[in-house]
């Protein structure tokens, strides 16, 4: 899948991304949770018409929701976010929908951009039948897409409106999902839609989810304020989980999966990861909806912290996976730390590396690059002669070892050429029983079509 | 200076580097110092016949000449970073001579790699002429090229050997210093070579200098220990300094000129720069050369630092102006921070950000990722609502804000592409009165040149 075209006086080689229609595909309408009726529609922020710019996900369980985030930590947080961190907080941690636009990330938009993001909050609790909560507000509210441009939000809230009546598109099927996907996308090549059926202490729980990437992607989000990269992502279980275990085991989950992915190494100023747990599946005692919780139940917390740690794996996948202009999918395993916070540095790093993410897109098995970018960040201890680099296929073939214990090897560059022209691949730098902390990263490739795409963005 | 090609459905608009020979000229002969003997060489570590690949630089002053460096800060020095850090120790602040390879950073190379950089010192010590200096080793050594291969050693040393002969080609003229500079180049487009004159107390001092640049280009050098990217630099001067007030002026030029340009964000394994200062030119007294220091002239001191960093600044601005796949000179400027580091830092940050260098790329005033990557730095403080952002051509016509105390303006889009537009322009990013420090970075754009260079760099 390569064209090669004549450049003055040298030779470019455009490589074409590999077609990635097929990560998204239909799934069994049972695998996703109970109690949520959602939708995505066009209410005109993106110019063309049909195209989906406004996903809504409404908790029709009786159960308040449980909710809990992560958001950027840049300095500049977009007016959603500031608006939903709020609510979060008035609410303790309970939520009944979630509203999301596309194509305009009401960033950097001054006070207009915060009456806008309140009034997409208001005209989505308008959808929501009556509750007894003294919540005054439910819906959290994100967007995504250029910054510094106000919100079109007449043709929003005109959108919003338009499920209140008989022509609402809200549903619970298969195609409903798909639509609240699609209207998360910017860049995306294709919808990010996963959903999991799991089970804790015999009770049967699902959860879907759904997020977008492309570019801005190197999130850095923590509890109620931790992403960097436009990377939006809302997942919604029919499980019951107390509030401040449901923040911890998101939190924990995303360190592992967001926050463990890197595109560009950009933090967005809307950066966000919502999760609602509406208890719609959950088992009730004495007519109560008994929720999950770290100190009352250890057990099934842990399940549930590691249903959605590898749930929140998978959708952080998706978006390196359609990274703006990537042709390659690489795994970056960081062993022998002394502790996680160091190798998931040293991985990011070298996630980020513009000189190693370009030789993967010319499928150089540069491993100099790699460790010279490993090298920038400081390890006490560290013993450059104990250090070594493999390359792993990704199709079970044998892994590559280039350099062992600080010495290059004699590489096979056929060999090392055939690794690096997978699509999918690994690389491994382990430190040399510095310790027994691992962290794993994934990155994709730096490519022409990233230029492109990028340096023509607003247009 | 663009074409079209078009590129499966979409089009790709591949932009030129403007041209960039005019940046190397002729300098007069008065204006280099005296004392040193120079040259460039083809030893054969490139395979092309007739490209300079080693640079030898003697000084043949009485006076023992005064050295100091800054080094790479990465955990994977290369052995020529080792071995040079190691002589000026051991010798206290002298050098009497530098040798320099292109082609291949003997970096990773382990113990074969410190015995070759060992070589290349002992090669260039005995074409030195007698001495009385008890020092074992005379010579400083650098290298640049691909990381983790071995150093075509045999063909260094009898290049080194051919200068003990009567047919050598050190010598003190302009083309004699110009070959030194062609012999440091590895994908830089032209040769860095600038030189200056001075004065300090009424006498009359030169210095001359050459770097190379082009990728792995975002130093980070300290003390004996500081720089990020495969950035070599040698500035030479006859002027009179002790060794630790060498080291302090070097130290505080190198923070503001090579610490703070980037081309890539990259920290190489062998980011070096060196400074000789041989007195050739100084005033004698009882015979003696007095040597200029902090202690004992604070002014002549301060005029020589000054003099130093302005000349840095300009060798450093040479390397962006020669960046990988540049068309772009950039100057960001951060000002109202509490400190000197947090102003380098945001500047930094936005130099480095691969969206905002595509956004350059592509003349996009793309001011919300310049936005976003300064708030991906911590600032305590810092109020969003009193940053102003502006951009501002070089050719003296009125400045563009399109960021003024946190209200986006509204920005005339042709006068915006009317400023980026232009080879060089700045961007001043204000913090609103945090302080009144302040910090300016150089940095260019990322273009499908960088991807091209870098995709494909070994073969």
């Amino acid at each position: 899948m390569s064209r090669v075209f004549r450049r003055f006086s040298s030779t470019i080689t455009l490589k074409a991304a590999p077609p990635k229609a097929h990560f998204h595909r239909a799934l069994p309408a049972s695998s996703f949770p109970k109690g949520y009726l959602v939708t995505g529609i066009h209410a005109g922020v993106k110019k063309k018409p049909d195209v989906l710019d406004v996903a809504l996900i409404v908790s029709t369980s009786d159960h308040p929701a449980a909710a809990a985030a992560c958001f950027t930590r840049n300095a500049f947080k977009a007016a959603p976010v500031v608006v939903s961190e709020q609510i979060l907080t008035q609410n303790r941690g309970r939520a009944r929908a979630v509203v999301v636009n596309s194509g305009c990330a009401n960033a950097v938009t001054g006070r207009q951009g915060m009456d806008d993001a309140w009034a997409m909050v208001r005209e989505t609790d308008a959808l929501l039948p009556p509750s007894t909560s003294p919540a005054e507000n439910h819906t959290l509210v994100m967007s995504t897409g250029v910054i510094g441009q106000n919100l079109p939000i007449s043709k929003i809230v005109q959108g919003i409106r338009s499920q209140a009546t008989p022509a609402r598109s809200l549903a619970s099927d298969f195609s409903a999902w798909e639509r609240a996907a699609q209207a998360f996308m910017t860049t995306d090549t294709f919808p990010k839609l996963r959903s999991r059926v799991f089970t804790i202490n015999g009770t049967e729980y699902r959860m879907a989810g759904m997020d977008k990437g492309a570019g801005m992607i190197h999130p850095n989000m923590g509890p109620s304020n931790a992403l960097h990269a436009t990377l939006l992502g809302c997942i919604l279980t029919d499980a019951a989980v107390s509030p401040q275990s449901l923040q911890n085991a998101l939190t924990y989950a995303v360190e592992r999966s967001f926050n463990s992915i890197s595109v560009d190494g950009e933090m967005s100023t809307n950066d966000t990861i919502l999760v609602l747990a509406n208890g719609a599946a959950a088992a009730k005692h004495d007519g109560k909806v008994v929720e999950i919780d770290e100190e009352t139940d250890k057990e099934g917390f842990e399940i549930f912290k590691s249903e959605l740690t590898q749930f929140a794996v998978e959708l952080a996948q998706l978006v390196v996976r359609d990274g703006e202009g990537a042709t390659k999918f690489v795994t970056v395993n960081v062993k022998g730390a002394p502790t996680y916070e160091i190798a998931h540095r040293i991985a990011s790093r070298i996630s980020t590396s513009a000189l190693v993410k370009t030789a993967f897109y010319g499928e150089d098995a540069n491993w100099g690059r790699i460790l010279s970018a490993a090298g920038s960040i400081s390890v006490p201890g560290l013993n450059p002669d104990k250090v070594s680099v493999t390359f792993l296929p990704s199709d079970n073939t044998a892994s590559l070892p280039v350099l062992v214990n600080g010495e290059p090897e004699s590489v096979d560059e056929v060999r090392a050429k055939e690794i690096l022209s997978l699509e999918d691949f690994g690389i491994c730098v382990d430190l040399g029983g510095l310790g027994n902390e691992e962290a794993t990263y994934w990155t994709c490739d730096f490519s022409y079509d990233y230029v492109r795409i990028n340096g023509d963005y607003r247009s």
